[in-house]
């Protein structure tokens, strides 16, 4: 039976302090398994990952198994909580999957060889998912941990889901979650995947843009073609296409797509003023990353545009010829990736109707397009008067001496739609990442700070919820 | 002293006719030489080919030798003409080195095993090289031959140059061209290397378009970044790239970059009506390749569009992540291959530093552009009113029995520039290739008709430059 009593969570966070080596070195233990969800040639590596969750899970009471899916597999554990337990039920939910590491070259160590090295904010560990999402997600497992080892027992009832595909688009999830809708049944849900307003400010994140994302190919003649013979008489797809998504957005930053812009609702006055008052340098911001002037639409905050207002962004493009030196060719074809940043009220399948209709509007004669579709996640807005998020907030004032922010996040976590609408649960967003973690770019790192204060956080969280 | 009257010329003409089979076969024997330049393994067979053009040359009287260059060597062979000769010095270029075979599984038979077939229009030749331009240099080395047997010599005073590495971009072909000014001096360049209008209408090709061609490469950010976190703030260089470049042409296919058409030139009314008189089929032209509309400046005919006006083709593009699936990635940067068709009177140097102009005007605040150069070469327009082009006109007009037409081609012939700007001659580009000879693809062929009557056609313009 789990004491709650406050030396009782004294000894479970002095048990994490005097633990956190340990900690490191079981987060490193899974930085090292290459689990790119991208990548079928990294198949195996998700499933070594899968194993790598259940086998610690077990380790610590839980009843855990790895469920396969059409993709990678999910990772269910279920922990009961002390006997005569009444709290909340809490639906734990991260992902052992991790981007593609390219470009390598970039990388100033492998991306799967964990590096501790010195930072300003202290020491920081260097790997590919260090932040997101291994690190995050282990810090809570080292939280259950410390309860276990020095708190009498984990305090709460928990259900733990770590998915492999969050990178890929989740397009598994959905459907098992369908599957297992009593399996995974719970009160709330607590995701650690975000971030910090700063090193010393923790937060809680309540809005999230959602994402429409779709790849295009614009074909053309039956083969390639030689400029000299055909230049002037024969379609460039790579001139067309250039020529269609360079008018996306018009010089003030407005999106260009038909409707695009109907159900976007302005965010509240009050919200804007506390938004206001962080403060936010975004000229630090962007200079950070040697960049000097923003974009984004015109007339609107940068907090506001990064957290409340769509984008369009073209992830990747290819045609033609693209090695050395010159080749006089026109290409049969030419492709890009392109995603829309989306904010609540925003209807995802209606955007992707949008850009197709865009394109194909676009389309010179002789042109044909064909559409690849990868995501499809409204943006969302959580419920700030909750007792969750109060038990929270409680929480990280405690650890962190000073009020979380109420933050917005730029990216999408689709996982927060498919909880709420296919489990009906609210999400609770407390992350520990920071803007400079490089997430998803070489070199991605981790606070130490940030890892031993998220393992105490919520250690505490437990402790406020079992209350 | 070779006899110019009109019974000496149908002596010639008439031991051409008898001679074909001979002439075929020495053809053939040149053809069996894999002189593929692009290909380290086949030097030594560069080397036999030049070889083969030293003897041949030699045997018909001409001071002939194999000459060393960086890469492969070059032929050059004077024949001094007929003693009190006053009539023009003919510079005669052409290769003897051939392109890759490869796909060799589509061919119908060894590449360097020529065979004599049947075809709609009597019998064709198929080998690598049966076009481009073994065939083509031997139609004049056997008029030469012709003359020397027949005609009581060869009538006229000629050099001869025969390079090995047209089809690997003539990279040695300038130095040694500077190097061997005196050595190369003459009146007119006469090459064979261009088509005819149709099997049974012969061209001399007066048009070639020149080319500027640019790498361009947009850099924002000084690393890749997470869409989410940065989209609405950050530049986005393939958003940039594609605005840039969506607006080199209008809707009417002109091209923007400013000044591009000042230089300019429209062809004359006779030569438009020159051409709108050979029923060019576009839809034929483009149905081949499987598309359906024309491209390219509205208000122009097909062959005036393909011919003498200008284009911007982007022949590559690429940046951000172009793998499976998605990544919500902002790239740190995008680059792009452009290439500009230039009509004679642009100078690619003014198009160079207008393109150049034309990103760096539109490069979004944050953003810098680096531009690498691979080609400048000017459009070329040979001078209809010259007396050599009289005289190949009516060679041409005497052996078809009908006018011959003056064509554009689309490409470059670089060849045609170094000739000019370095030896200062004109050419002559009397060629006598057709549409599907399958030039540089497998099974590529030369019909015999067109091999016949070149050599009659090489063999009357003899006479009429000596005349």
């Amino acid at each position: 039976m789990p004491d709650l009593t406050s030396p009782a969570l004294a000894a479970v966070l002095s048990h994490a302090d005097a633990a956190l080596e340990a900690s490191r070195a079981t987060l490193f233990s899974l930085l090292r398994i290459r689990s790119i969800s991208a990548q079928s040639e990294h198949a195996a590596d998700c499933v070594k990952a899968a194993d790598w969750w259940r086998e610690q899970l077990s380790g610590l009471g839980f009843d855990a198994s790895v469920r396969p899916t059409a993709g990678h597999p999910v990772v269910v554990g279920h922990f009961a909580g002390p006997a005569g337990y009444t709290g909340p039920h809490i639906l734990f939910y991260g992902h052992y999957d991790v981007q593609p590491v390219d470009p390598l070259s970039l990388w100033h160590s492998d991306p799967f060889d964990p590096q501790l090295i010195g930072g300003p904010s202290g020491r920081r560990y260097v790997a590919r998912g260090a932040v997101d999402d291994k690190g995050q997600t282990v810090m809570f497992l080292e939280a259950l941990r410390a309860w276990h080892i020095a708190g009498g027992g984990i305090p709460v009832r928990i259900t733990v889901l770590i998915e492999g595909e969050e990178e890929v688009g989740s397009v598994n999830l959905d459907p098992f979650l369908m599957a297992n809708k009593a399996d995974l049944a719970a009160d709330v849900a607590l995701i650690s995947d975000t971030g910090m307003w700063d090193v010393n400010t923790p937060a809680l994140t309540t809005r999230l843009r959602g994402m429409t994302y779709a790849e295009v190919t614009l074909k053309a003649a039956n083969r390639d073609l030689h400029s000299g013979l055909y230049g002037g008489s024969a379609l460039n797809p790579i001139n067309a296409l250039t020529k269609i998504l360079g008018a996306l957005l018009d010089d003030a930053g407005r999106i260009q797509l038909p409707g695009f812009y109907d159900k976007v609702t302005p965010v509240s006055n009050s919200q804007r003023t506390q938004w206001d008052g962080l403060g936010f340098d975004e000229a630090a911001f962007l200079g950070g990353i040697g960049l000097s002037s923003p974009v984004g639409e015109r007339g609107y905050a940068a907090l506001e545009r990064l957290w409340a207002r769509p984008t369009a962004d073209i992830n990747g493009i290819w045609g033609g010829y693209t090695g050395a030196g010159s080749k006089t060719v026109i290409a049969s074809e030419a492709s890009a990736k392109v995603s829309f940043r989306l904010v609540p009220n925003q209807d995802p399948d209606e955007v992707m109707a949008q850009f197709r209709q865009f394109v194909t509007d676009r389309l010179p004669p002789g042109a044909t397009a064909t559409f690849a579709e990868f995501a499809r996640a409204p943006g969302i807005e959580v419920n700030v008067d909750s007792p969750y998020v109060a038990a929270a907030l409680a929480a990280l004032a405690d650890e962190y001496g000073r009020p979380a922010v109420l933050m917005g996040c730029g990216g999408s976590i689709p996982v927060v739609t498919s909880l709420r609408t296919i489990l009906g649960l609210d999400s609770l967003l407390m992350g520990f990442g920071l803007d400079d973690d490089q997430v998803h770019s070489p070199n991605e790192k981790f606070e130490e700070t940030c890892f031993h204060h998220g393992i105490r956080a919520h250690a505490r969280l437990m402790a406020k919820f079992a209350a």
